[in-house]
């Protein structure tokens, strides 16, 4: 087999959920597209990598030192949306409803994977806290243990300041979730936080 | 969103089977690499498209003008295997059965899509058998309605020398299938070509 093809499959694989096998059938795609396209391609990736920066203020993924919702007067910079990662920063964006700023935590209290609280940007968010410009936090972190352990020390530092509202977005059935397939947590939980119809 | 991870995106998701979902978690995944690995990624496979090229004599991809195959003296030359692609070529090559050269199409008539016999590799295999070298010509061509005509245009066109013989690979139940789930045609072709215990 050829040392071009196996080099590039190998490398293909590397990718999480990519086998061989389809390593081989993406290999196989880049001799039907034009070479210049493949040349683009490599060079956006590998450009990514290479230049992507955290913005300074919320650890957001951004071309510049601050990150465009950061730099952005127009956003609401008394709320503080609290997130794991950049692709839940990102599904919030894709609301459209959150005119808040964010704070990206990159990650969660783990210690099975030797992550503790210093490894996460908390205080960072603790000093913007500490700044007196922030009157909410918002805490949209997953329900996982890790989760929860993040969760329950954030709020914990968070009681130094007592004139910040801390919430966590609600817990609920999903929209299109059927019933019938839903953990009992998360029903106990819609069941405990019912609301009155009006 | 961040021009550059935009960017990344869009590109991972030119690729066959590749959504933005999964193109997003991809290049989420290179942030946790080294930046070094991601360069030797990228140049990896910008590499492969830019540099391999088809072996002269059965065209197979090929990191130098005649591949590993085609220049291995050991490979009994009066034998060809004819494949569609080489990826076929690699499959019977992982079975280390097969001592013989091979013959790549680069794919099978398609009037559908515009594919003609000539923009296939079928000049360059007759001139092999011209050149009187070639005992038996082995169609490993797969059984769709296209590789059945390619299927076809080949044999019409070997019949001009009646001393090569010309076979192609069996057809019948595949070890480990379920006989319930294999398709009429198929089982068709076992049952008339049942072969005799002794």
């Amino acid at each position: 087999m050829s040392r071009l093809l196996q080099d590039a499959v190998s490398e293909f694989a590397k990718l999480p959920g990519i086998g061989r096998r389809t390593a081989l059938r993406l290999a196989m795609h880049l001799l039907k597209m034009e070479p210049e396209s493949v040349e683009q391609m490599t060079e956006s990736i590998a450009r990514f990598r290479r230049d992507i920066r955290h913005c300074e203020l919320c650890n957001n993924l951004s071309d510049t030192a601050r990150c465009p919702i950061c730099s952005n007067p127009e956003r609401d910079r008394t709320t503080i949306c609290v997130v794991e990662q950049v692709g839940d920063l990102m599904s919030i964006e894709n609301t459209r409803q959150y005119r808040g700023l964010y704070h990206v935590l990159g990650g969660v209290i783990s210690p099975m994977q030797g992550v503790g609280p210093s490894d996460l940007k908390i205080d960072l968010l603790l000093e913007k806290v500490a700044s007196g410009a922030v009157k909410e936090v918002i805490l949209a972190i997953s329900t996982s243990v890790e989760g929860e352990t993040t969760l329950f020390y954030i709020l914990n530092r968070l009681k130094q300041y007592p004139a910040v509202k801390v919430s966590t977005i609600a817990r609920g059935i999903g929209f299109g979730d059927e019933l019938e397939y839903v953990d009992e947590l998360t029903i106990t939980h819609a069941l405990l936080n019912r609301r009155e119809v009006e």
